[in-house]
């Protein structure tokens, strides 16, 4: 951090600063010549911009280092394998979770899960609580759901990935699940990541749709802070003025991801755009951009879905967006799983 | 709502979704000349627009009446009145609900409801569990927090205004607040939304940074409906490309607001601007515009807060504040509480 | 302006940076322990963050001064009188530009001027060269117009603003008008805002729907940097992800303007919100929050209007917002113009 | 077209209104119960939603056709080719766009333009033009720059891709050009949109940092409707709330404004991130979403460029860009040129 006081800086206002920083055992360098600056050298992360613009006499603080640690990917090859179903995601495997929205009744989920696992997918999606803007929308079938998930996945060995919306669910969702979502509309519910960082599932990491990235990877540091090293992170669309999507899907964000941090990254092409005939070619150039993976809604009868019906492909769609992804991945020295 | 078929949509298009529509008891009008046109009647609430979108040979639709129906105006001059401390929050009374960011501790909080109170100001905020971007940073005194809010705010008989942030801590809460408040990172966290909704004190609801009017209005109605009629809705900035200050003050929210609802509407240009110098012109353009009240971070020394710092104002500035809002005030048929 | 240097930046790129400042004679501070750090002292608005950031070394800079010099306040009560039709424009004037959005024919115009000057407004505004979106609706009357207005607010006492869509037209347009206006199209059109820096008349520049207001500043430097110091600045909304209004109108940005330039700055809240309905708590809102003025559009049958039909108020609906202003103006130490 | 008229419209409402489409000839079909819906049959692009907005008793209007027609593609497999240099750029192919952003000198244009000969590429870019956000920076060598330009270009049997920032410089710029490039600034400067519509050189037109898609494609409209057919459109990245990008690249719009027009599209990485290391990653995403080229920033000493330096790339990773181009065009049925 670079702190620089203002002109009109007094002495009594360099003291007090220092003096602050002295108690908080913070180390620094001090460069007294016209206006002060002071570089921070250590404890960057425990100190707010506020903390220091809130003191008399400071006119601009800037971080040179990020405010995330743990997230922050410390050498070039850095990558953090998530244990999912006995077996690890590794910096060469591209993911494909696959599935319908939400769980609507146990023949729907079995009809789906049957036709992803013939064609080879072995992370099965699929919501039990819906987090829905409108009161009076389809919700979600909640636990009875996730029993119906659980017992499919495992009839076709797959993986369960399912979301979690409140921090008193969490412990009962794990129970059924192998990788544990937080949705967009909750990365900075803290209380939910603390307790997700808490357990021993994997999380997938959804970004806000008006999250930076630098609240993206500080919200995956909650978790992390907590003991919980095993973080997926997932691109959804961020929001933005163009209405022709839902949100916009922001594909720079891979490769910076990529450069900043060793979590591995998903793409959710679905819910970026809102539209069936653009789920293909968002999920070419998340694989081409250096993704680690794609989240894709799959429905068997998409006029039928409860929910995001708009944006689910159907089974001939699915098949042909993988053959692509697989002829697609060496390319990028990915295997798609 | 107006749903527009395509124009390769076939007989058996049509007859599906007529056939849904009944099943739905929901009635309709339609037009069949060139690409067919239905005018849904009834229910409009019930069906989303991915409803329609979702169906076979749908080209578009169209909401002509709100998505929510217990927080729409049903004529100009509704206005919920709400029940705070022994006495009724009217259309023509302005709100200023003012204290620190956090509570952290007793002296500070009596030090700034004493000085409050003195200037005539009924309603003390206080935070006692902070959502905060960075796990590094302070997260509140918690229940202990709660306690001395609510024994300073009696001893001064001042109202408590407060920030919930999970469902499990709403009853606890609860006991020590007047009004609850749901912060803009839990604007659609429907889990707290729906506990709020169950119990007896108001709610003062901040939109979230990136929530259109609609979706805003909608989160209201998830509290509505659950039984609680006691919404104060709170805007406090969105999220712009504009870097100059924190958020951006979406001023028009409140005429807006003002017509197509019957809740009260307040403004937090603290947050919203993030810039202790701001926040007198826009806590006079809030008035302006037809506010119902606003929210203002003060503390005694803002260079000691533990956050939030930058946009707190002190007792002098405070003091000018309110002297202006109370001269313009008369003019807005309106009286400062 | 501070500039950090990467750890890993050798001796050579040190050397090759200074070099380089020294060259172009600029003067800095160098503070070498861990990564050097320099402060630049001199021609600071001549080096752009790009020149810095292209060095190899260089992991980051900051501006702590402002890019523009000429639009920047040097002191608190410093503020650019604007002479327009024999008198000053003071920073105690509020002016109410007003008239229709698009000169149509000498009655309309006729008609308006006459009704706009029996309340006293003394700013006629009207598009004879209008951008338009698509390029099927109607375009404006060109010179024609011009001609019109100019005889129109001769023979009322009124003064014109009106707007040059291309630097080829700005003499042409500058004979007939009182103010040029610059659209919030062309606020980055930099070959006409160097035409209109060059002639005499006062310039009202609008910012660019999605400029920052860094960017809107630096704009009118182009035309202070050619000579013309007498530039009003418009706020007129900017564009976000809120779909109920046509632009978000950025309040804010009239004390931030204020804090950091001498420029007298007003308010469009028809282009802002695009809503009738919305003008009048708009304005009072500008009003409130220092604005120097506001710029309406006023159609005698809105229904008749060629363009910007929605947000064109009526006589009477312009008579009661006058009123309004009249009546909060002293509060603000402002008069009415 | 839907045209939705409010439950308290009058008859003589509904007569003025259907007056006034039949003074202009347009087609409609009226259904009467309930509040009275239109629905407008022919002429849609004459009118704007505004036209029927300003009519008294219209609540709402929906428009279901684009407002652009000459760029609306009227069958799956429509392209226009465009004519460059002797040959005529198809849909299987894929342009590569490189060169420096500004000319500097013919020494520099030289070295640049031989390495990007050798490497096989055939489109020069290069700005003697450049709109600068600051007039104190290096705004581009004019005429003289451009004259460098042609010269090399045809000694390296390239063509030529520049900027032409006003209408009274097109004529001159497409004496030197093979491609007159519009750059975002100047989306909307529709005066220049109609000048470059009629002169004969294909038109590169960059998206406006802030403009929708359907404003996008009623730029291009702007063009094809003066006569001119040719209109490269270039996705360059959207102004969002993101400030780790210098712009978010909108990869959807590539797939989508490949289903709603028959024009060609290319992204410009460059511009859209202003990083170097995204360039490469943004470049493969492009080719895989669908886009028909790229637009690359090659600088031989980066350090040493004018503008743009931190987002030019060098020889070396340019080379490897175009290999891995190379490798992934086949896939897309795509060649790369």
């Amino acid at each position: 951090m670079i702190v620089v006081l203002k002109k009109s800086a007094s002495k009594a206002d360099l003291d007090r600063l220092i003096a602050k920083l002295r108690e908080q055992k913070c180390e620094f360098l001090l460069y007294e010549n016209h206006e002060p600056v002071l570089k921070i050298l250590t404890k960057q992360n425990l100190l707010s911009n506020d903390f220091f613009l809130t003191q008399p006499g400071v006119q601009a603080v800037f971080r040179i280092t990020p405010a995330y640690d743990l997230a922050a990917r410390k050498s070039p090859d850095q990558f953090t394998s998530i244990p999912i179903g006995g077996r690890k995601l590794e910096a060469t495997d591209f993911m494909v979770i696959a599935g319908p929205c939400a769980i609507e009744s146990e023949e729907q989920i079995t009809e789906i899960a049957q036709r992803l696992s013939q064609l080879g997918i072995r992370f099965l999606r699929g919501g039990a609580y819906k987090p829905r803007t409108s009161p009076y929308t389809f919700q979600g079938m909640g636990e009875e759901g996730l029993k119906i998930l659980r017992k499919t996945a495992d009839r076709f060995q797959m993986n369960v990935v399912t979301e979690a919306v409140s921090s008193s669910d969490v412990a009962m969702v794990a129970e059924y699940a192998d990788v544990v979502q937080i949705g967009t509309r909750n990365m900075q519910n803290f209380r939910l990541l603390k307790t997700v960082g808490k357990q021993k599932r994997p999380v997938l990491l959804k970004r806000g749709m008006s999250a930076t990235i630098e609240e993206f990877l500080l919200a995956a540091e909650h978790i992390l802070n907590e003991g919980n090293p095993h973080v997926i992170l997932c691109e959804r669309g961020i929001r933005t003025f163009e209405p022709a999507t839902r949100n916009t899907l922001d594909i720079s964000a891979v490769p910076l991801v990529k450069d900043l941090s060793h979590l591995p990254i998903v793409v959710d092409p679905s819910h970026a755009s809102g539209k069936r005939n653009l789920i293909l070619p968002l999920s070419r150039a998340a694989l081409a951009a250096g993704a680690d993976g794609v989240l894709i809604e799959v429905h068997d009868q998409a006029e039928m879905a409860k929910s995001d019906g708009p944006q689910s492909i159907n089974f001939s769609a699915f098949d042909q967006l993988l053959k692509s992804l697989r002829q697609m991945a060496p390319m990028m020295n990915k295997e798609v799983l």
